[in-house]
């Protein structure tokens, strides 16, 4: 991403903050916090070490402490949530709208949510347990339950007095629903229709009965792929009786976004997108061991396969010189194959039909990038070790290994899939390996045959 | 990411879609494909070989032709427009919203632009031009043009009326916006204010007049984030002059999101988010070439280091079959720094100051991997190899490897960046160049030492 404004904005903010900490003058500090929005002191909170991140907190506005909390990833708020005691962090939660208090609970020491349900009104402490029922990431936990709705049977004009005489609209309001006695969705009724139809007719002549809802329980990456599939700017939900739970609208959806994203950038690197930038050294350490725990796995598969050709490697020492560029090449094709195939997985291009014809394509074009280099490095090695046989067992096993590379790239995200794995994840430690040790066993292989007297 | 419902239902649609195309009935083709939405065709035709897609393309109405061009990549879209005559693309473009247009023009043959613009009214042609004169990912592209203006100093009654008069508003209207005489922008009214304010109020009294423009030539990038840190569903942009041109809504941040998350996935890749799956695969060879062949250039720049020791994989086979090992350890421990790295600094969350403390910090995460896995290593290579020394040149390599690595994935995306190289679309590969080449170094540099008499 290049940069930009608010980056260095962010950037300037923090180091003007570093110097007032270091400096030792919290004035100026607690001056500066409190001109930022809760997202951008939520973004300074994580680019602090532990230490100077609490004495900024404490200088955080109590009224912002919610908001904040919201807007930091699970690690750092574990590390804030510390320092705070019950009656802080009751305050903090009180301050919160429902779907973010929602978010947060998860976090929260049993205590304060008991003192928080228990501060809340009847009707938000019901909507809030509601929301608590449906698992974690699905749409009736990221709903909004604070909607506003009317019956089909009355007029515009009755519509625009009780809003007039209710008052304020919640948060991202952009239509009223329509339910039946029983709260079942009917339909809506956007805020411009209200502004521009004839004030005598009823509401069910003008609402929008073809909006369809979402059931609670659907999860938010759906919902997410709905909301991109037919342009929808905010949809109702509802339970298993079509009774109207409350709406999600397309900011959330941006979250949505924004988060598998993250997950997906961080996931294949074996990273975890709730992580603190400056947890404790051991805890970093321990994460981080797993990843390379499990790689180095892949890579003593890829070295045994190397080990059982000692023989050519004894003999002809510029196999051990050249394989590594077999193996490259395979891995940086067959990344690109998957890269491609991943992402035509999740818009659901894909189809058993069409794989067999992508496979075709990749096979082709494997064949002919394989060629090309092929040419290139027998070429190259001829040049340098004056071999002949030598050159066309590296360049045959190029060629070898980019088809390797390709089947491996199509078919290896649909057997994830197929097996519950997410290829985005799990995908290139996998593809790597299988185009190491194709890209080894081809090479040394070959030259075993045509090298080895 | 999990299969969801709605990807199942894209892939059914192929599915059946593939075998009525098959079977050469068009019928239930037509009357499958006008079922669907114009990013859900947009999505199938994305999925279908080139000839088949001219077929479907064939059967799609006419009215959503133009919505459909806009929900598909460049290289498809360029597809579709070869094969139709100029007046079907008027017509098409004739059915968008001026945003949309600006979005395709760039892809139109000059004729067409010239037929569309005769074809609008005045009003809308000044808009369009408008909005071309700003760069391609600019805000002044990105808005849309088509919003309620009010004078600050008439009442809510008198804005009421004109509305009602006015008729429909235009889609995604949240606010209607305040300016003076010369439009210049002055604050904004909601929708939701207006239905609940006294009726006999001014305008200037309740509208809010904190919510800041965005300037036209701000780019996209710096809009999202903008979004982002203050939770705005939607905001003007302004020219220069502070006169009003339009306003970006929230979804169409959705899409900026969407195509950065794209963008970063595919470039680390060396891909094209535009490239079309079915490309001919002469196109797309001569494509996947290119980064190959950058690919190469580090893979002999890491085979050279490896030819240096030559002396020593003649005289210990082992060496060749484990210094892979200690390549592939520093790439992953590299790549994990990296990427949190450029997550933190696109974030804005890296200073010079903490720069530092990160770098410590991942230093000391490093050498205490590096002891974990050297002792490991070594351990098994001891077992396999009964060597002591070659063990702890394992071991040692081990160690350095990570350190460098965890060095390079603080400082190389920094210096990128200085530079002005995207550090997500270039910083994969140089980062696995050094660390494969400081891997080989060490470990056959140490093994020299310790192993050769």
């Amino acid at each position: 991403m290049a940069e930009t404004t608010q980056q260095d904005k962010t950037a300037k903010q923090l180091r003007l903050l570093e110097q007032a900490l270091d400096s030792g003058r919290l004035g100026p500090v607690k001056r500066l916090v409190n001109t930022l929005s809760a997202a951008e002191i939520g973004n300074l909170l994580e680019s602090l070490p532990s230490a100077k991140r609490q004495v900024v907190w404490g200088l955080v506005d109590a009224e912002d402490d919610g908001e904040v909390l919201v807007h930091v990833g699970e690690d750092v708020r574990e590390d804030l949530l510390r320092a705070m005691d019950t009656d802080e962090i009751v305050a903090a939660a009180e301050s919160l709208d429902i779907d973010d208090l929602a978010d947060l609970f998860e976090d929260l020491p049993d205590t304060v949510v008991d003192e928080v349900l228990k501060s809340m009104d009847r009707e938000n402490r019901e909507r809030l347990e509601q929301m608590l029922t449906y698992d974690e990431d699905t749409a009736g936990r990221l709903m909004n339950p604070d909607v506003v709705t009317v019956r089909a049977d009355v007029t515009v004009d009755v519509v625009l007095r009780y809003l007039r005489l209710r008052g304020e609209l919640p948060e991202a309001t952009d239509h009223l629903y329509v339910v039946s006695r029983r709260r079942q969705y009917q339909g809506r009724l956007s805020l411009a229709q209200l502004l521009t139809a004839d004030p005598a007719v009823a509401v069910n002549r003008i609402m929008d009965a073809d909006q369809p809802a979402i059931d609670a329980e659907t999860e938010v990456a759906e919902v997410a792929q709905r909301f991109a599939n037919y342009d929808w700017l905010s949809a109702p939900v509802v339970d298993e009786n079509n009774v109207l739970l409350g709406h999600i609208t397309i900011d959330d959806v941006v979250d949505i976004i924004r988060d598998q994203a993250e997950h997906q950038a961080l996931g294949a690197a074996g990273l975890d997108e709730e992580e603190d930038l400056f947890a404790p050294v051991p805890r970093t350490t321990k994460r981080r061991a797993v990843w390379l725990g499990i790689n180095l796995l892949t890579a003593f598969l890829a070295s045994w396969v190397i080990g059982n050709f000692e023989n050519v490697l004894k003999q002809v020492v510029a196999c051990a010189v050249l394989m590594p560029i077999v193996a490259s090449m395979g891995g940086v094709a067959g990344t690109q194959v998957q890269t491609l195939m991943i992402r035509a997985m999740a818009l659901g291009q894909v189809s058993a039909s069409n794989a067999m014809h992508l496979l075709r394509k990749e096979m082709l074009v494997a064949l002919a990038n394989g060629i090309l280099w092929a040419l290139t490095v027998g070429g190259v090695a001829l040049l340098i070790y004056r071999d002949a046989w030598l050159a066309l067992a590296f360049g045959a096993a190029m060629v070898l290994n980019l088809l390797a590379a390709a089947f491996t790239g199509v078919f290896l995200p649909l057997a994830l899939r197929r097996v519950g794995i997410d290829p985005a994840l799990a995908g290139g430690v996998l593809l790597t390996t299988v185009t190491d040790c194709c890209g080894f066993a081809t090479f040394l292989g070959l030259s075993t045959v045509l090298l080895v007297r």
